[in-house]
Parts: C-alpha cells; structure tokens; sequence
C-alpha cells in the first residue's frame, strides 16, 4: 500500500489535503454493536481544532465531521465507517506564493521529488490538517478500548527545556493547561518562554507522553509486529515526531542490568506485578499487564516569521520570509494525535493477537 | 501477519529458536539478476557471531548459512531465496531451571501470557539468535543497494555513560574496535568501564547510530508508511531496542525553529544541499537527498550473574540466579542487525517507489 | 484487513450503503501527474446507473461522482484520490419489512449471523450499490492503462440459454445492443427471452466475457499472486458471481494435452506469437503477451416477485413477497463492474512487477 | 509481497525449485497448543507423491518432510513453523536441453520475459514440485480445522469426458480409485479412456470438487475479501488449474430467479437450514452454515511425448520433442492440493472474523 493504509484488521485508511475540499478517514474493521455517534468523534477532534488558546493558529476552522456510513440506528454495523471533514477556510491566496521555493523544515523539496509537483496549497497533503483522519479514527479505536478497560491518555511531558514533573502531577490536571501540561506550575514557565519566543517570531518543539492502562498482557506479536515497534511506527508517522522512546527508553541505555531489569512479584492481592517499569509495560515485543509508557519528541513548528535562507525552482539562493497564520507550538494540539495512533495500534493489535492459542479459538467457536 | 513477514515487496519472513533444529528467513521480492553467494552473506553474518572478542558470549556457534532456494548460477532468480543456519550448540540441559520462573527483563512472562505455554530453551523465538534471520536477509539488502550506490553503515555510538565523539571519529575506525566503536580513545575508556562491570557480574547498554548515504530523494510514502516511521518500527522490531530517533531526534524537542531547520542552498557543482542535518535526511516522511541518520537505545543485557528477585508458575516471590553464557553488553553484535533492518526497509520502500510518477511508469514500460 | 480494502501498490478501499449517505472509495497509490476530472468517471458510472433500459430497475438515481482530494489543476498529484456518490432515492420504507425475515439468495442471514444485526435498508453494504465503488476506482485504472497501452472491454457472453457467437460479431457492437450483448441477433433473441420471464416474474442470469488488449508479457507474480488467481479473487468479490475461468477454461478439462496446447511461433513481423489462446493470455500466471480472456457466471438476481418460502426472526417458516424495485437480470450492469476489477488488478500487478529485475532497478534510479 | 507469501493472520510463506536443494514452507499465525508431529504432515504429502499409481510420474521421491521450528514436546508453540522437504531426486540432465526453447503450456517464456532468465531445471519454481509447500502448510491447516469439527474433502470429479455422478457415490470410496474418483464405476471407464491417450503419448485433464462440512455460518469478509473470492484465488493459485465455480456455477448462469434460489427452512429439530444449496454454502461472501461445494478445471499436462511446435531463444521456430518423466494427468495428484488451499483459506478467514463483534471481543477478553 503506498501510506495511507494502516492496520491489519481493524485499519484506517486517510485521505484530503489542506486547501481541498476536505479531509477524511474510512476506518475498516471496526466491530459491529458499538455505540457510535458524531459528537463523541467531535469532542475528540475539538481538542486538536486551532484558535483554542493563543498558542495555536488563530485561523478560524470548525472542523465538524459527518458520519458517512457503517452506523445504524447508533451502533456500528461493522462495516467501513467513512467519516469525513470538509474545510471551510480555504485561503489559497495566502499561499500560492510558496510554489516556487522550498520552504525549509518542510516536505515541498520531497514531494517535487517524489512525484514531480505538489498541491502546494498549505502544505497539501502533509499540512497538519491530515492528522483530522488520524483523531476521528482515534476517537472509534478509543470507544473500542473503553469496552475493553483500556484507557489511552497523553499530555504534554515537555516544551522547550521545560519538564513536567510527573512524580507529583496529576494527569487530568492536564485539561487546566493551555498547553496539556498536567504539572501546572511547569505549564505557567512554559506559557512565558514560549510567548518569549513568538515576540522573537521563532518557534518551540516538545515531548509528548502516552500512558495506557488496563493493558491485558500477551498484546503484540513477538517478532517484526512488537508491540513497541508497531507503536514506533504508529507515533513516528505523525508528521514533526522524530523520536519515540518506551518506558526508560534512551535512558536505559546508560543503566546497568541490575537497574534496568524490573522484578517481579506477586502484590497482596495475589496480582502479578513489576516492582519497577522501566520496561514501559512491554517484554519481548508483548504487553505484560503494567502500563505502558512512552514519549514522542516534536520539532519545532518549521513555518517561522524570520527571514529564512532557501533555494527556489529556477535553481536561485533565495531568502524568504513565510506568512499566514501557523502555531508557534504544536505539541499542545498533537496530544490527541499521539493518543489517536496509539489507540489504533492497540485495537488492532488486540483483534490480531485473538487468533493466538487453539484452546481459545476453541472456546469461541464453541466446539 | 502474526508478526514474522517484513516488507511489502521485498519481504522477508524468519523463523527459528534458539535451541530448535535452525534459525532460518525466505527473503520474497528479492529481483532477479543479483550476483549472490554464501560467503557474501556469512561475512555479515560473522560480524554477529558470538566468541569474537571478550565481551561476547563465549559460546561457540559456527552459524554457517545454507543458500536452499532462489539462486541459479550464481545469480538470483527472483523466485524466494531460503537461507537457514542450523544451530549446532544446543545444551539445552543449561536452561531446563527456566523453564519454572519469570527471568526479569526477559519475554518468559508474556510468552507465557499470549500462548498459555513456551519453548524455553534459551529464550526460544525470544533469543537473540532470532536476529541470524534478520542479517542473513539484511546482508542481501544490501547486495541490492550497492548496486543503487547506497551504503548503510552502522557503529556503536555509546556504551553506558561514554559516548563517541563522531566530530572527529572516522566510521571506518569501527573495524578496529572490540566495541564497533569508531572513536578508538572513547573505545577504550567503554572497555575499562564494561570490564569494571562485568567484574561486579553485571551488564550494560548503549546506542547505536547508523548513517545512510547515497540515498536518492523522494523515498518513503507520506502518511503512515514514512521512511522514518518505517525505520522506526524496523529498527524498533530488534530485541532490546527501547527507544529510536532520527536527525537531531528528542533533542530537537528543545531547540527552536530557527535553530532546527534546515536551509536549501546550492552547492558549487549546483546540486542542491541542506546547510545542516538535523531532518537527518528524511523531511515530510520522505528521503531528501542528504545522508540519513539514526540512533537506537539498546538496554542492558538483562541476563546478569546476580540473585534477582522474581516469580515463580506456582505463584511464589523466589530469588533466581541465572546461568549459562550471556553477553555483559549486546550493542557491538547489534550494530549489523541494525544494518540489516535499515538495510531491508529502504530496498523495500525503494520499490513501492518506483510506481509513484505516470510518466516513469510509462518510461519504464516503452510505451 | 476485514475486507473493504483491495490492492497491494494501487489500492481501493470503499465504503457505503444502499440507503445511507452515500458511496464512495479512496484510491491509494495512484501515480502522479495523470490527468482526470470527474466526467471521465462520471461515464464509467453512467454504464452501471440504473433506469437506463427497460431491463433495468426504474429506479432514478443520478449517481453524480464528486473528486474529494488527490487532484490538483486537473491531474493526480499521487496522494489517495476520494471519491464520493452522495444518494439520493432513499426510499427506506420500501424496505422496512424485510428486516424480520431472511430473503432467499440475499446476505440478510449470513449478515445476522456475522454482526449480530444488519442495516437492512436495501441490502445495506451487500447492495449492488456497492460497485459504485468500484466502478469509480475501476475508471481511473483503466486511465492509467490506457496510458499504457493497454485496453480492458468486457460484454455480455450470455443471458440465460442464449450465447453470442463472438466468431462473427464486433466487441464494438455490444454498445448497441440494450443487454451489451456484442452478437445482435442473439441480443434481440435474449431480449425476447428475457421479456418472457419479466412477465413470468422471475429473473435471469448470463455470462460476461472481458478481454484484455495490449498487455505486455511477464506481469504476475508466480506462486500465490498470479495474475489468473488475482483475477479470479478480483471477479469473484463482485456479489452474484459464481463461476470464473481463464481462456478455455472448464472447457481445458475434457481437452486433450495437444489440443489445448498453443504452439508458439514468430509472425511475419518476427514478434513471438501463440497459435491457440487456450490459456487465455496467461502462463505460470504470468502475462504471455497475448489477450487475456476471462468469463464469469453471473446468477439470476435473487429478488424476484413471486412468493417465497423462508424463515422469519422469529424462526417461523413464512411465505413472502419481495416488493421494491429490482433488476430482472444483472448482466449488462456488472459489465463495468467486472472491466473495473480486471482494471484495478491489472494495474496493482504491473505496479507490483516494476521491482522484478535488478537490471531494469537500476536503470530506474540510474546508477 | 511478491507472491510467495499467503494469508493475513494464518499465514504461509513457501519456497524452492523442482531441482534446487529443496522445497519448503514457513506457516506463521498458527495457534499454540495444537498437537502436531511429522507424521501428520507426511500422510498428506504422501497423497501427491508420484508413483503410487501407473497414472502418475514413475519418479521415485521419498518426499519427507522436516519440522524446523514451531514445535515443542509435541504441540504448536505459535511461533513460525519452518517444514522443509529436501530434494533427492534431481536427474538435472534430464532437462538441460529446455533451457533454450520454450515448451508450450508451460511458463518457460513468462518466467524469462519477468526476470531475464530461469531456473530452468525441471520447470523450477513452476514445478508441480512448489505444491509440495502447500500441501504441508495444508496439512496443518486441516488439523486446526479438525478442532473446531471442520472437515475438507476433495476428489475427482471428472477426468476428460468422463465424470463421476455424485448422487449416488460416497465421497469415502474415491481412496478406493486410483484416480481418487468416489463412483468407482466411472473411475474404471476413466482409467480406460486414460490408458488408451497414454498409448497415443497424450494428456488429459479434469474437475476436482471440493465438499467443506462443519462450517460455521457468517465467516468471509463481505466485499473484497469474500468467503468465496479468496476460495477462487486460493484455489486459482495451483498451477494447471483454469477455472473455478461455487455451488451451481456456472450452471447458475441458465437458471432463473426461481430455480437457484435456496429456500430457508427450519428442520424437525429447529435448525435454520436451506432446502437446496445452489448458492455452494457462501451467500454475500459469507458461509451460510451449509456444505461449501467448489469445482476446479484442471487442464491437461502440457508435457506430452509428441512433437511440438514451439520457438528457441534464437527466434527460430523449431519442432521439439520433451523427453522425461511426467505425469499423462495431474486431477488425482492435485486433490490434496486443492483441499490444502482451501483449508488454509478457511482458517485465516476463521481467525480475522473473530473481531467482527463487539459483544464477543468484550467477552473473549472477559470484561
């Protein structure tokens, strides 16, 4: 498939550039009798929508999606549920200039090579507008994983040089952060160097992290689909992310075995539990019933009101200075992404690892 | 796929444990007219064998690779080429202990969990020698990226807290290294540390940096099946592999947009080159033309000599003592497995490529 | 993935109701830079659209196609192509009994059985709408072919008893004849028949014939993937399909070895010719150079206005009676259909056969 | 893939030349727990073993197939099973004359029009030979199907003209034919007609059915990937065979509405059952819980002791004659063949469908 595919059994398959006429997803593979209607996909999308807080783009989108297909009587059928988002705000005019040059931190070069020309209206196909597939697939594979006692929540860890620290937050502190940073003191520091920085016009990346509870253990194919891997990729694929890391992740390159290994033992009530978790819930490729953690590093947003040095398609040094109206920031608004294809890796991870052990496919077919 | 089938054309599917008959991979895609034999692959292979230096495993393992299939007259046919290593030193009697506890930090838990039972020899499909599969194939990949001018080289980067200094370091130096470490003084000091740790019966990680050069522009698919996200899961998909970054990676999270873009200019000969890397030759999920650059967190081996504190299948807290013939640190072995996963994803998105321009298409076929 | 997705490099997933919002389909993997606007589809769909002849259902539906993204100043820019048929004859309560018992030759039962409930409104998913789908994915591969050279024309071989005698008659000719029926005098003769049994309130089923033109040698991939068996799924998936065969076909079975046997030789021109086409274009499932010739069985469309027996929810036997609108026969709409999926896989496996030889590879990337 | 890799989560891969070292398979997503041991295997492929009748090849091949992995103690352990059948017979000689012409029927000119050249010993990957892959993955396939009360049984059904009338034959009398045909009266007339084109150095082709008892209702993916189109590609994928048809077929094609229907019915004790089956068991591309029936057209042996017509590789046309031992008809050889694909076919569709519920994913993971 050439990348707009993902997933095995329970897949999405996204679609829609920019300043075209919309933005959608067909999320194949979902199960039928789930509870489904558009407002639980919206509330997801609202928390990736701009002009929520100053540090996004003030530009005006609704981003109001429909429900397609594959929903009857408010329950999905099991067939493929197409949801789309058709944009509203489409000033093309603000960028028709960028089609001769290479904007730096961008993929304009890479698609002209690719495939010869673009769409380079706002980014295209690889604007941030593509990850409104990602949320409405994200918001069904969440409703799926609820049924199932899972739960799937981000937040922002970092921006810039400033940390949260989670040893004393509270993760649903979260939603009191402009910037989905639960340690809201952490936040407040944050709010003032980042407004440092757009006075200065430049732009700040971050680190994203994910935790996932109620993980039955056993999830993940233990050789090329790990489960750790197939969330690498998942994540990764997200524009802006350049790397991802699982429970002590490039820490644990610097401890000792005796540090790094998480023991085992069995708590009062007879659970199986890890003392410690510097695994981030995955051994072997397979969850092991912890929580599973990781973090996700976000560039700078790469569009910045500074004059920048470039080259254009007559084969001249420019200098170029981009306009329009972009986020200083884009962790805060990629949480819910990061939440999104974590969500969908899970499901369908769950729904492949069903076929695992005869005794069980016994049981089911009842025989 | 339940996990052991890689690649979209060019695939490879492995098998084997690691006290069974063999360790074995079908590589399928494979094109046909590639010159091939089987000392070309043992070279690779050899670079992962055990016994070579002090600070692997003493186990002796001849690992020889058969060539079963595919191969006619020296040449690739295009049909699946079979390659198997049959395993020759299989005391099996050193872990039947295992067999009755959960080792910390290994997948005995969660093998346990998916399948209701395990092959515990050694770890069985959870052994590093899993990765014989990996390299024998990875060593055609890179066969067929030669011929693209494309070389895939990797090195250790770190070994617990000492890092190389790649400013000043040539990468051919690796060869010289017990370490795979091109810094020769950094090298060194990495001895002394990992023989203090080896003393106190303990073991250690690293990182590993692998450097793609030659690499064509516009390779990679743009939404979920990113060059990064590929490689990302590819590298990832290795055992003991926590965490994975491109370019400037999780330290980009700190810079600013000024700082992290890079600029277009073109050079003297007119070819257009980036000013700095810290895209780490991929923009937009896309090659760019530059050298790619990526690092892997492998953790500390988890099999140590020291009493640890686990569980038993009977449900008791025990304190085990492991056995056997471990390597005290993985990352010098690693560094061709590594190779091999990067070398396996760019051949095969280097062919889901070549359909993505009608006017090439049409080119290629005269028409 | 659960079945709504189709194709390796160039791949469709489409999604969509009898009675829901609406039908559409995303095409991935189409190349860039070919030129398409929505009329070119829209006569694709105009093939299939019903109310065209009195052998059709009456019903009106328009079945406009819009381009929701993937193309650009009116060529593809090689990102995922969405397309949209929103309905418009929703008369659902044409249909509201039918949800209590299961129609013979319908999917109301096996649907039960899979999901639990069903959107029964018109058949819902399993509808004959559903090919809108592919018959908008299926215009754009025959692009794509056409491109190529290469040229895919199915017809009506047979309605019911009655043949065409395709040693005499014109392909061309099957556009004038309302059954698409390229023998007139048997489309005038199927015509009678066909009158005879609409009056007798029954339905009736045929034979479609599809020839490939222009196709070069050596596409297919030879062991799980040839192009017959690709083919023959590719057929098959289109409901009401029973039967498919290559060349002679179920014939081959009662020939012998030097009958069904072609011979090869060079022509006058010297090009390398077959002087039977028994195997109907495809050896070792690969392209042989000549026409591929494919026929698939089509069954009587099950809905039929006499009294039924069956079974309701409510495991009664009842008698029932279809209301509605219906097609007497199914043929002449299914042959776009059966074009569009020869189309979409023709077009998949050429894309997938770029990679088969190193030589070609390299010239390709030019190294 | 390039085609040598088969299914989604019960997955085969297979590998090997007519007269390279071997032939294998590697079958990924098989269940743990399932007993299996050598032997098992070896009965099956010891039914498409020539020479156990005068009416196949008087090649003698042991055929003995090894477990490589997978298997622990005697039971599946769902890592990779790896059985490969080493090669012994392997009278090149025999064959090196066909390298520079090309046999009709046979794919020596689609194999060298794709790669540039072939392995030309004994057909190589085009060999009856490769079935020897899928008659082992086959064979376990068949055991997990045995678990959930599944049976696959085919048999010949014809041999040229002559055809067995299965009205009044038990499917259990075709191990009594040496034609695996089950109305011995017509094998006798078959074995006949068979002797007397061996005398006249020709082949013969023929129809195997294929009967599944024990399906449960609603497995198959309703649109692409239906029950009965991945039946059709399964089965199309043997080499020889040309065409493929459910239940009624092609048959279906002159009936009426009313004739093919299958009424729905409730038996004495309550069961929904279908009072005919022409729809073969799959309605909408799911089994509807009654008898799967399919047919397969095989055609004759292209290798025949005539002299042919047929070109050489310096564009002479030349008449040859094949020498060697082969098969004067393939039907009896290729049962197990078929009921391998099909077998493989139905267990993959068997563990993808186990996500279509919500109600029953929640209780299979008990929440």
């Amino acid at each position: 498939m050439s990348g707009s595919t993902y997933g095995t059994i329970f897949s999405i398959t996204t679609w829609g550039e920019s300043h075209g006429n919309g933005i959608g997803t067909v999320v194949d593979g979902c199960p039928a009798g789930l509870l489904l209607d558009e407002q639980y996909i919206q509330d997801y999308l609202n928390r990736r929508k701009p002009g929520q807080t100053r540090y996004s783009t003030p530009r005006k989108e609704e981003d109001k999606v429909s429900i397609l297909s594959g929903v009857f009587e408010g329950r999905t059928t099991g067939t493929p549920i197409s949801l789309v988002v058709f944009n509203e705000n489409q000033r093309s005019g603000d960028y028709s200039k960028i089609a001769s040059y290479y904007r730096p931190g961008h993929a304009d070069y890479t698609f002209d090579q690719k495939y010869g020309f673009r769409d380079h209206r706002g980014g295209g196909r690889s604007s941030g507008r593509e990850t409104i597939g990602r949320v409405a697939a994200g918001a069904i594979a969440c409703a799926v994983l609820r049924e199932l006692g899972i739960k799937v929540r981000a937040y922002t860890k970092a921006i810039g040089p400033i940390s949260a620290n989670m040893d004393t937050a509270k993760i649903d502190n979260a939603s009191l952060s402009p910037l989905s940073m639960p340690d809201l003191d952490a936040s407040a520091r944050a709010e003032e160097y980042l407004k440092q920085q757009m006075e200065d016009y430049n732009s700040v990346g971050g680190i994203i992290e994910c935790i996932v509870t109620g993980m039955p253990a056993g999830i993940g194919e233990p050789v090329f689909d790990k489960l750790d891997a197939s969330l690498a990729k998942a994540v990764m694929s997200i524009g802006a992310i350049k790397g991802i890391e699982i429970g002590a992740g490039f820490q644990a390159a610097s401890l000792m075995g005796s540090e790094n290994n998480d023991s085992f033992e069995y708590d009062e009530a007879s659970n199986l539990v890890k003392k410690t978790n510097h695994a981030g819930g995955i051994l072997g490729g397979m969850s092991d019933g912890s929580d599973i953690i990781l973090r996700a590093a976000v560039k700078p947003t790469p569009s910045i009101f500074r004059p920048q040095q470039t080259v254009n398609k007559d084969k001249e040094n420019v200098e170029i200075q981009i306009k329009g109206r972009h986020d200083p920031i884009i962790v805060p608004r990629a949480v819910v992404v990061v939440e999104s294809m974590v969500a969908i890796t899970l499901v369908d991870q769950l729904f492949v690892g069903m076929a695992s052990r005869m005794d069980r496919i016994r049981e089911f077919y009842r025989k």
